[in-house]
């Protein structure tokens, strides 16, 4: 049992910089059976008082602040063996346009924590981020239909749809290990047929959508690039990290979406290697 | 005051055929600040036996039920001089696509009517459409970087970015026109740079995409589009008939969309044309 | 990989009644890494297709569809291991009031089927049911405080926060048996402080009321009620359904909501019993 | 034409303290239909740089914000003839519980300008705040129900439904005026059946319940009740200050929600008052 949507503004100070994050978070304990009445009342008190001090002074980030909560729910809680903290914030990064531009993006960023008892506690790190697909199957049909597939070099690429995709990556680790959600940001952007940005102009508009064609992608292509990249990014992982990928194309050409995840641990990815 | 997210199952039977939408209704009624207490209760209770009469039998059209309600609304509340209905509900017609398959696509109905005691009953009907937008000005943007700007007949469209669009489009008449909201749907249809579907075989996709590329769009251009179809449309309609058209593209370059609204009067849009 | 977001009409045929439902069906395959290009596009083709057949014929039910739209996917994609399908309905029942009174009530259905190759298909069947619970500690100490401890026979309940409750019931099962939905909503009425209605004249009002504050609970008492009527309806399903009972309130004191959750079997249910 | 769902962080800098609030930004400007192609993406651009302008520096107020973009709009924009900006932000506050406690709460501030050129420019202050409220009727039919007519002092309220209730308030005042959005949201909190907060303590739990019940509002009382302060409040405002209050219950005992809105001017509030 616990509580859901409980909005609270965080402070992050890392890096040398202070933001502040509007954050829903959701907590849970188990509680035996055999806690009823006003105990578990009680309870839900006990959490909201932790949620509270939780939030009151800058932390190093929001799988900490998680972690945190989550610890203090287990040592007041005598009786629970298990503790489960969920904490999503709105949050913005300047961005470089290849003009050399500067734009503030908007992105998600989403931190887990849980704590079974005697065990060590596992925290979690993800981001999610907006970006952009070209579909390469279209493109290639496309150019049958025309015959138009002897393509000369430095030519412009066939048309296609394109849409806006939005991808999650989340990291599982235990508490000692530290994930930059920066960085897990910077792997996602990498992952799109090209990153989107707020303002845009004409001359940018063009080289994106350029971009983006000159590296079209399926939902499954946008998954299996974030893996590689975080394959290659985090070589001091453990091997029984969880790697969680998901990503979803809001296809122009459907009124659904193309979705693909993958959940896998680093020991698999880096043993496909081989 | 009134009550919100009615959800209720309506049997719509139009042109022989017998369908049943999932609805949400809105009502509202004023009241005078003299009536106060139990009254209002009383109120809300009337508000919901009508909305339960409305449903229980088959109806022509959302918009006639909406009719109906709001005239049983001013009829059972003798001190209140105005009511108002909202109704949407998902719909579903099935469409051919060029190469003859069929396809059941989504659409959303969107009915209301006012009633200002003393004046008649006034209905709107509407439909809200998800197509495909595909943007000109980053066709021309790209044609220029490339030194492109001598284009071949029959040659392909320049790439673009493209993206899923809703619009909607309204018309609020008086309650003796009748306005059938399927021609509404394959109006605003019309308008996009390309219909979407939910199932497109190879060649189906391919063709969507060159269509929407040799017909690019701002989100300006699928207002005027649908209003010029309207207008087409409707020669039997009044002068002061209200037409509101909202077209709102979820740009695949950035995390925001692009949004053109224009709302006038079937009088102004045909003095536009002399 | 699959869709998600797929909006169909679905006709139920059940106990001799037709009803239409609108639905939204997810679909997922799971694909080898080396199935690539062209070959995840006519997937998605595939998927499509499917799912236009299923929805084109009365079913019985949404998790029969489900089950349905599993195999045929597995059928079609030969290299495919597993396939999971998720569809979601509004759905409508007639309810008696304690006075005699019917009242069209809404309910969301929740069907789910997955197919590992080689294993036999599971088939979940699950309903999510508003209704309203009572808070039992607030009454305890209201009571403490006004020294209102020594109730009398047949007096009034204390007052009490009370709140909108929304609970999720679903049991997983082999696709041979069978669990009817309208059970399911049954018991999961059954466990609230009281059932909700969209239409109450005064008196039923008051009732209502009445019977919340006669029968307070906590979210987790309203999972502890479900799983019992649970376990007590369905004797002749196995010891490895599993079962699934959610109940969130959104409390009317707080801007957050309490939350309980229970995962478990029904063959735990029945050890918890001895 | 427009722009819709801008995310970005907006520092304000209020009453000395600084705060950092995630805002999302629609931004609309008229363009006469004479002005197409490229310049209407021009036109997007100049938005974009606008709001990112806007975005970079500590400002005063959000509306202050909306003020200033709505300005440079029409400054940038020759030909248009009216702009229009919404901001809505999440926002929290400390507030201090009846036994001295205190507690974050979490609030939706709303912003609007509005300029039409040669007119003045026209700013909106509004905030979207969560209370709670008894039901009047349930009570006093349940009182009936009872014949527990003639109550005695000092003893509990009867039971009632009581539920979360959104309340929104806004006043719409030319430039050089000025409303302080902390004021408007002390006032909509007092005008609920109780405030309600993210965390309490058994006895404040129950005297948030005692409160709410010895305080039972309509959805329309509370509407009237928020007038009624805000006409107090701001004996400085004009005449035609534009005043909006809606408030909506999501009712314990319905599935559907009750709901209240009044549309008025301070002058008119003032003449209902001789």
């Amino acid at each position: 049992m616990g509580v859901t949507g409980v909005k609270k503004p965080v402070r992050v100070h890392r890096a040398g910089r202070d933001t502040c994050l509007t954050c829903e978070i959701d907590v849970f304990v188990d509680l035996p059976s055999t806690q009823r009445g006003s105990h578990l009342s009680r309870n839900l008190e006990v959490i909201a008082e932790i949620v509270e001090q939780g939030v009151s002074e800058p932390i190093k980030g929001l799988e900490v602040l998680a972690a945190d909560i989550c610890r203090r729910l287990l040592d007041r809680h005598e009786y629970a063996t298990y503790a489960e903290v969920h904490i999503k914030g709105d949050y913005f990064l300047e961005r470089s346009l290849p003009t050399g531009r500067r734009s503030i993006e908007s992105y998600k960023l989403i931190a887990r924590a849980t704590h079974k008892r005697g065990d060590g506690l596992m925290k979690m790190i993800g981001a999610r981020v907006i970006g952009m697909t070209a579909c390469p199957c279209a493109m290639e049909t496309v150019d049958e239909i025309q015959g138009n597939t002897l393509k000369q070099e430095g030519c412009l690429p066939t048309i296609s749809h394109n849409q806006r995709n939005v991808t999650t990556a989340m990291l599982e680790v235990p508490e000692q290990f530290e994930v930059e959600a920066d960085d897990l940001i910077e792997i996602v952007e990498a992952s799109f047929s090209s990153p989107t940005f707020e303002i845009l102009k004409r001359k940018e508009e063009a080289n994106v959508v350029i971009t983006a064609h000159r590296n079209p992608k399926f939902v499954e292509d946008v998954v299996r690039d974030n893996l590689a990249l975080i394959l290659k990014r985090y070589p001091q992982l453990p091997d029984d990290t969880v790697v969680t990928v998901r990503s979803e194309s809001e296809e122009s050409i459907h009124k659904h979406n193309a979705m693909a995840e993958r959940v896998t641990t680093l020991g698999e990815l880096r043993s496909d290697l081989v």
